[in-house]
């Protein structure tokens, strides 16, 4: 259930369902999502006020004041102040007697406590509580700006021949790679993971100076953010040249678990179940041990969001959830390979955002 | 006083001056200053403990353990946890009966919520308190890295002239001077403003489709991060063609200041008095209530950092201390000036890191 109103009404909304008197929102996702301003986070307080009943009201500093009065589409009071003013004192003057307030899950521990002390009858709780559930769920026109990072990246993708090559170094690939997706539509390129030979085997590497040698399974996990703020992420595990017999025996196994997967979502299959599809496959086949992260992570305005596809989760899925599936097998100081699509739940089953060949790419 | 040892020898030793128990450092520029790992801040916990007395730990996730591994000069104990364990319980096993200890001044809300949860005898306070007193005090080696940024950047404002021209967009004016930060040397390019016309009224301005028209005064306010971490910040407001009288004279009023600030510079002198050293020239001629900002920001591994240069504000400049001096005016709805240089506080005076001409350019 989406709900009806903009996201910023709907947020009124779930505020007073949670009994909470008000949401303080810091720039991030959050923020954007329920604004479209696109604010840094920095050391003075920017801040949303979504109150349970009321006019939501967003506090900037007199200096970005002008910056955010052209926010296409921002249609909630400014309240600005100067540079030597108390903005946490600002905020609850506005609020008097809250008690039940929460804060963005991003907001920073300098700026949470400033409100501890601002509001000393309230203990915040966190926003996500009531946001997640509305970010969550996409929106017909967010799974279309999804859709449109994914076909940027898949695009990267399918040009990796021209990078990938034996004599080269992860960065230098890398370097080409940031380049690309941006040239495929991106606004920025936000992380390029290459990970060669034993650097495959560190899912969350980076990148070296390790020379590409011929042989080498290599992981290239990728992804940018668009200019409306969706994001990309997909990881395709390439071969430069033959690999060894053992990398394409349990390359197999992967691409088996992550079509399982994918074939699976579908509304009410739960996070715990979505996950153990693909781990019980990688198991039986005696790589159990080397699968050793959850299968995947919401997405839409962050990289990372909610719904996490993890054990011990019994979410279920909904339409419009939007989530990666990116089982992998790490076997450590060799090689490791990881399959890694955007899938989004639909009405009766679930549609692959990422649609770049799956099969084994020998280059 | 810059103590001895290394950033982390010393964060323990003022950790147990503060009389604090330990310090709770999550990813970002604290993480970075103490350890040299540059790591992402995402939803699982990483997070360094730095205790008062014995060993500093860093908790991070299994699967990001082999990138720990490998950065360079990383010298604590790694404790990693698994997918589904609680990352929060684990650090409080090892802080038996902690009941002051502070967090990261950036800490996302919600793992500080999950630390109270996890150590319910302690109200955690803030590690800036601590760090701040660190940080804001350059080494010689840290100052020669601010200078090689400043360096960096100066190079960029140079070559102005072959980027703002009439008839060309913000936008497009902007996308080169991004890639020129980079070709200049830097790892990234952080941030560029480029004011033109009215929009150089607004401070935070970012860049907007405007057509530059002849006559333009724009601000041009850009800074990279260097591949050690340490970043650039430096303004210039330049002429397309000639500008109107009204701003001549205000622009003689704005670089009288910021030289009179620039000068004055040395240790004793209070960031309150330097604010105010240019605000009583600006307001005297007339300007003082288009001057609506501080003077300065600290910079180091963050772009704004302390000690903030602003009214107020009774801290003594110290040597080591670098910080920009960048008073402003802005004429609503006409157009604005800024003259911004990172100056450090040495022994007797202060050094300009930024060397690029500061008298009105006019392209």
């Amino acid at each position: 259930m989406l709900g009806v109103g903009t996201p910023l009404q709907r947020a009124c909304a779930a505020t007073a369902a949670a009994g909470l008197d008000a949401l303080l929102i810091s720039p991030g996702a959050d923020l954007r999502y329920l604004t479209g301003y696109d604010a840094h986070p920095l050391e003075r307080l920017t801040c949303l006020v979504v109150p349970a009943t009321g006019e939501p009201f967003l506090v900037v500093p007199a200096l970005e004041r002008p910056a955010a009065e052209v926010v296409p589409g921002l249609d909630v009071e400014l309240v600005s102040y100067g540079e030597t003013d108390d903005a946490y004192a600002l905020v609850a003057e506005r609020l008097p007697g809250a008690t039940r307030v929460a804060v963005d899950n991003h907001m920073w521990a300098e700026k949470l406590l400033a409100f501890r002390r601002a509001l000393p009858g309230a203990d915040p709780s966190l926003a996500g509580e009531v946001l997640a559930d509305l970010r969550m769920r996409k929106s017909p026109d967010e799974v279309e700006s999804l859709r449109r990072a994914g076909a940027a990246i898949d695009e990267v993708h399918r040009r990796m021949g021209e990078w990938l090559r034996p004599g080269r170094t992860e960065r230098e690939v890398a370097a080409d790679i940031a380049d690309a997706i941006v040239a495929a539509g991106h606004a920025t390129a936000e992380f390029v993971i290459v990970g060669s030979g034993p650097n495959g085997a560190s899912p969350h590497h980076d990148v070296s100076d390790r020379t590409i040698e011929p042989g080498d399974p290599v992981v290239v996990d990728i992804g940018g953010r668009m200019a409306d703020g969706y994001c990309s992420d997909c990881t395709r595990t390439y071969a430069v040249g033959e690999p060894p017999a053992e990398f394409a025996a349990y390359y197999d196994v992967l691409l088996r678990a992550q079509r399982a997967q994918t074939e699976a979502v579908r509304p009410g299959v739960t996070a715990h179940d979505l996950d153990a599809i693909g781990r019980d496959i990688i198991t039986e086949a005696g790589y159990g041990e080397y699968f050793i992260h959850r299968t995947g992570h919401g997405i839409g305005l962050e990289v990372h969001e909610e719904p996490y596809i993890v054990a011990g989760s019994d979410r279920p899925l909904e339409p419009g959830m939007a989530f990666s599936v990116e089982p992998g097998i790490y076997l450590p100081g060799r090689h490791g390979a990881r399959i890694e699509d955007i899938v989004v739940c639909t009405e009766d089953g679930g549609e692959r955002l990422n649609l770049a060949d799956r099969d084994l790419v020998i280059l």
